[in-house]
């Protein structure tokens, strides 16, 4: 069976009819991604990171400074839940409790560890890239020897994990059925704008093929659903 | 002095030139985000969830079914983060090392409480709904004393908080700056697809003013930084 195994912690309470354990699900999630939230305890209290990543497998990826206070906290073997979330529209009801978003999110648990192959930790940096730009990792300088040494990398396995998704129109109650209130769904993406060159690279010089991709890709698909 | 104190939670320990603990800057981040990420402790455990919220002045407003795991735990008067995080851009630099995002994002740590005045409650849930499409709360039914008592709403001030904001083209070395690799940025913005009526809205009933209106302030700023 393609899922995860249900635990305590990744048993969902409320609304399950909302949840998943499906291995693909958490994975695409995931892997749309540009951004998780590390959560992680210091003396008993709670603190939540925004931080880049990247999948390969089951193995999910973080990095930063080897002074970074988060990756230190987390390469000591603490419990770590990352949550990924994709806010997908506004979701607009008759009555004002009926109002919600929908969202595609997962939580994901378990205990990081320090990357010390440099050969894993140096397809864990490039998948980052990657997992940003696709196609990005072959035009730009790759780390050195020194680079490598001043970042940690650490990897987390994506084995206990939960996905929760609401989509669709509202629920409104039968009786508000008939108040005279548009009620639907306003549909949100992330958007890319124009790039914009730095100064070295000015304004003439022509867009790298990755990022041309990346656009063509992006406004495709909000051409398609924009008046 | 109009900042936040700084504390040993806020402090921020790298790059702190990237930080800011500047009241209207942390209120400008919070009013302009739509989920934010909840991180309490559970056993000595993290998790974090996503959640909808509001700001009133220094209040910060949560809220959810009175069963919601997440708002009992809370409500219990445990120390809590909140973070809101806005993905502003794609930092692509001529080295791999150098690639970054541009984003603003809070830190808000605290103790929340359960709201029981009753005006105080609907205050908040309607600043929620004037939150997500501003103007909302007029064109809704307003909610009921049954969906009150079923709602739990929970106040958490914005007293201990921290801003960390990355803007501006990539940092790359000097002695790469001559790589023959496009670099600088490109801006991301949540963008509005056109509004799906539900069924009982249907198509041909004209959208609501307040809908309108926000659709139209997106699309004023994406057309102007877009070719």
């Amino acid at each position: 069976m393609d899922a995860f195994p249900v635990t305590s912690r990744t048993r969902l309470r409320r609304k399950p009819g909302r949840g998943s354990y499906d291995r693909a699900t958490v994975h695409a999630i995931l892997d749309e991604g540009l951004v998780c939230h590390v959560g992680f305890v210091i003396h008993g209290e709670p603190f939540v990171v925004p931080a880049t990543y990247a999948r390969i497998g089951e193995r999910l990826y973080l990095h930063g400074a080897v002074a970074n206070r988060m990756l230190r906290t987390l390469a000591a073997g603490v419990p770590v839940c990352v949550t990924v979330t994709h806010l997908d529209g506004l979701v607009l009801a008759r009555s004002a409790m009926h109002h919600s978003m929908n969202y595609r999110s997962v939580m994901l648990f378990g205990i990081a560890t320090l990357v010390t192959d440099p050969e894993e930790k140096r397809r864990a940096l490039e998948a980052t890239i990657e997992h940003m730009v696709p196609g990005r990792s072959a035009g730009t300088r790759a780390p050195n020897e020194q680079e490598l040494r001043a970042t940690s990398v650490l990897v987390l396995p994506v084995e206990e994990a939960s996905a929760k998704i609401r989509h669709g129109p509202p629920s409104d109650d039968a009786e508000d059925l008939e108040l005279p209130f548009w009620a639907g769904v306003i549909p949100l993406r992330p958007c890319p704008l124009d790039p914009v060159p730095d100064e070295h690279t000015g304004p003439n010089a022509p867009v790298s093929p990755e990022v041309t991709s990346l656009l063509e890709r992006a406004r495709a698909e909000l051409s398609a659903n924009r008046s």
